[in-house]
């Protein structure tokens, strides 16, 4: 099976050089896009209250699913720019993580882990 | 070869069940995270110019890589638990961007789809 | 009584003259700084569930106001370097709203003005 | 004179109470709402590099001014929301960045604080 990421990747890459785009795809112009389409996906869920969040319509759902689309896809990019291997730098962030939140001391709290 | 969205998404799972974060991971809250996350990211390039952005510090770029852990992390989970597939949703995204980016209208441009 | 937007105005414009900060100032740099300021404002909300966001505590609450004056003073410069009048630029948009908003189709309602 | 920000809260209050929209207006709501409108904000100047940012065609700047005046609209509604004197906060913020950023120290430098 290939690796998704890497099929990403090279799709993106094929796309971009064949519109002659590498131009435009600076790290930083990759990493503002990034941000624009998180906050695209934020939108939808700006007024709602839990409940509502809970129960989103078809509608937002679509729209949510392709603004998550967006994000994966200037991430791969701006990762493939970078030389970063997203799923390495994934695995050790957990790892991180799990050092930073021990189970024992962060189970049911949402503070961060300069205060548990 | 095990599919890296399946297994980081098993990870993040067991992580949060460990802890009892469920209660947290609303897919508001969890979208959230994702933007706050992206904006860390962009945050290193915004005084830089060009020149710089394309030379950037080995320090930052190890903020870089971890921030771009802390996005896909956030995006693993939310598609966990608003049943996404995010491979089949980025693919899907690329597809409709070739019809909406004709190669030969949208070479070498950076406009929007609905300018050029 | 001296106009506060052009106080701050001017105060902003001395301070980065005495810095020699112009250069960094360009309107895009401004805009990125402006969007990460206003996602660590939001930092301090992720995970709070409704009942918490009302009851914050102190320690948030400085912190909350600190990035609300980041927030307004890349606001103002901004403004400043694209020689537009936040004041008059906000009420055209009240009035913009009322008419997109009408009271009586708008009242308990969330939705954008183009579902009600 | 009327003091502006006095003025904008005031309409603000007036919108939303013939709306019945405080319901929706919690601060987490409203900072949400406002990191939302500083990423479109940011939109237009994402692909532009810096000889096209200074030099943005018309149709953009009508855009960008609409967006500012969003950002300060969810800025003063939120300021009434907590209770926080907008003008205060930002003349307490110059002070401490003074502080932070000593003239001869900070001078042609885009450094973090803690970094000059």
């Amino acid at each position: 099976m290939p690796d998704p990421f890497r099929e990403l990747r090279d799709q993106l890459r094929a796309f971009a050089a064949e519109r002659d785009w590498d131009q435009f795809h600076s790290p930083r112009n990759l990493a503002t896009a990034l941000a624009v389409e998180a906050a695209e996906l934020l939108e939808p869920f700006q007024w709602l209250d839990e409940a509502q969040a809970r129960d989103q319509p078809a509608a937002t759902r679509a729209a949510v699913e392709e603004e998550m689309a967006d994000v994966l896809l200037y991430l791969v990019r701006l990762a493939d720019r970078l030389d970063v291997d997203l799923e390495r730098a994934a695995k050790a962030k957990i790892a991180r993580n799990a050092d930073k939140y021990p189970v024992e001391r962060a189970r049911g709290s949402s503070r961060k882990y300069d205060e548990i």
